[in-house]
């Protein structure tokens, strides 16, 4: 099978990541003859802005559409408002191409790297199922008597029948496949209407998996059990902006940001699926070759998952685990003193004794 | 001076731990002359309800406005659905008496009760000064199109320039007061108007307290940091919904909810304030004698900084500190073998030694 693969390095120390991620899927192209991949590069991001006033090509998704998946290093750079180098690239991605299931694992990689006393790799190791196209992120609201005494704010989350039901569905089909339980997330005693009518799908869905173990917790309890319990939580669904809150939690309590990956999910393929490490930038470290690149080959694991390798998906996260076990290729933010390429060789070295 | 207490024991272990609460005032105006306090006591809570249809009287605002502050124990009964004894009693006074300021410390009160690694005492000691009026808690918004395929559920924050200037003025005050540095918590690259609007009324704000240090957080970036690095933050001010979602996280961090408090203010004193430890009636527990009372006594010692005696204020806290350190009296959800009210009278015996 033939991929297609659109690279978005970005920003900062998104090419030097995205370099070792692509090292990784040219090393099993070179091993398993079934798969090949292909690579187009585009050279958006915040350095394109400056030069040409916009992050991407206005035809960027016309360019875009026909690959099989997106891989994006990271946006970002001191002199451009977040608000533009979000809006105009990730999430316009995200919402032009409907990918609107997030995938995020919450998974410690190494008891060393989580900052809890008594928590171990099997305490701490799920998905978060975060919706990705509407909800409190719709963009909606209103601006009333601007700089006048009765001045008031609105900012409208969106909840539609159609949104919410197909998270919720996706959710339990990974909880039933993967024979995991599920848990919601959402706020019903105080946002009186969204999250009623959230808790209310997460029910009505639920007819339909009677073979799947649910719980629900509000969003603050879910919080506190993220830090107290983890091991309560295996597949999680929630909304975009609670999924945002509690995988930030979720990076905290598995070793930071640098660790984590999410994917961005159109799952009936109708576009291309998009596949981030969840860090940022990094302009104070970028070019000096010691960003680490563990989360943005965390992400082709997800990529090959996606592209139903689940055995190679598999492989590769077992390798991250291999090397942070191992100890003597790792990157300064871990400890250790090499540098983001050295890391990468060791790690395709592993993967192929897998 | 002669304060004039408001008691809403309510539900399950409420009554037991007001309790102990009251012991403390009533020591404290034993041994300090120039101080006496007045209790009179609401049946009001579940219970009440099942038998009269109501959480309260309907006239119970009338009832209570005239005291100094309320204590309240907890709310809530299994069979009484939780927007029923929430909204007709905890939010109906909270917003009723304008109690717009929501103070809630995070403070360790020794180092084994944290479950994070290597923190210390003097990494975790906030205070979380939560918007408690309006906001995502407004309870506005509109349900369209019910159980048809278009159906589309809208929930509405509301952010008012009245509401948003004067929680963020009152934590300018505080963090200067105090001398410490003030982090407001948002989303406005995600929160297009609402969050927009709060950062600006924080900037706007902040130039009239150009000797207080300011720094500005992402929701998500502010639920990671509170757990990778609570010492950033000393006072603390955020939304509504943020607030409720931050200080579980710090009572995570903290050892749990049994030993969270937190204030409702109305600080022009037009109405009562209300105090209350933030845990829950723990009906599995109830009428056993086994209920911690530690968080309700914080709760006294916010009443007694509220009254303007700091220094008992301080006194309690401290003391609070000393039972927990000596551990020999301690309920056995902190791994102690004593009962609610023996806590309580070596309480006492501690806090006339300070
Ligand atoms: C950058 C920001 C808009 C984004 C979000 O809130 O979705 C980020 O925090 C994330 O989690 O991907
Ligand atoms: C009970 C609930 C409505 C309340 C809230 O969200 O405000 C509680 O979680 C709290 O923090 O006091």
């Amino acid at each position: 099978k033939q991929y297609r693969v659109a690279l978005i390095p970005g920003d900062g120390i998104g090419p030097e990541v995205v370099a070792e991620g692509v090292k990784v899927l040219k090393e099993i192209e070179k091993v398993d003859s079934t798969v090949s991949f292909s690579f187009t590069e585009f050279p958006w991001g915040c350095e394109y802005y400056l030069e040409n006033g916009k992050m991407m090509d206005d035809n960027a998704l016309e360019q875009l559409k026909d690959y099989d998946a997106i891989y994006l290093g990271a946006v970002g750079y001191p002199g451009v408002p977040d608000h533009i180098s979000l809006r105009d690239l990730l999430i316009k991605i995200r919402k032009g191409f409907d990918q609107y299931v997030n995938l995020r694992p919450v998974t410690l990689l190494h008891p060393e790297l989580t900052p809890l006393k008594s928590k171990a790799e099997k305490d701490i190791d799920m998905l978060v199922i975060r919706e990705n196209s509407e909800g409190e992120y719709a963009g909606a609201g209103e601006w009333l008597f601007k700089d006048k005494p009765e001045e008031v704010v609105l900012q409208t989350g969106v909840f539609s029948r159609k949104g919410t039901e197909r998270i919720i569905r996706h959710a339990y089909e990974e909880a039933r496949k993967t024979n995991r339980t599920l848990t919601s997330i959402s706020k019903g005693n105080a946002l009186n209407y969204s999250m009623v009518f959230w808790d209310q799908i997460f029910e009505e869905v639920g007819k339909e998996y009677p073979d799947v173990q649910t719980y629900s917790y509000l969003v603050d309890a879910a919080s506190l059990y993220f830090v107290s319990q983890p091991e309560r939580f295996e597949v999680v669904v929630t909304s975009n902006l609670f999924g945002d809150i509690v995988t930030d939690i979720g990076a905290a309590i598995t070793g930071g940001l640098g660790l984590a990956t999410g994917a961005n999910i159109n799952p009936e393929k109708k576009y291309p699926s998009m596949f981030e490490p969840v860090h940022g930038s990094a302009p104070d470290i970028a070019g000096k070759g010691v960003a680490n690149p563990i989360a943005a080959i965390w992400s082709v694991s997800q990529m090959l998952d996606f592209f139903e390798m689940e055995e190679w998906g598999e492989a590769v996260l077992t390798t991250i685990k291999k090397i942070i076990k191992e100890g003597t290729y790792l990157t300064p933010d871990l400890g250790g003193n090499a540098s983001t390429e050295e890391l990468g060789n060791r790690f395709v070295e592993l993967l192929l004794l897998e």
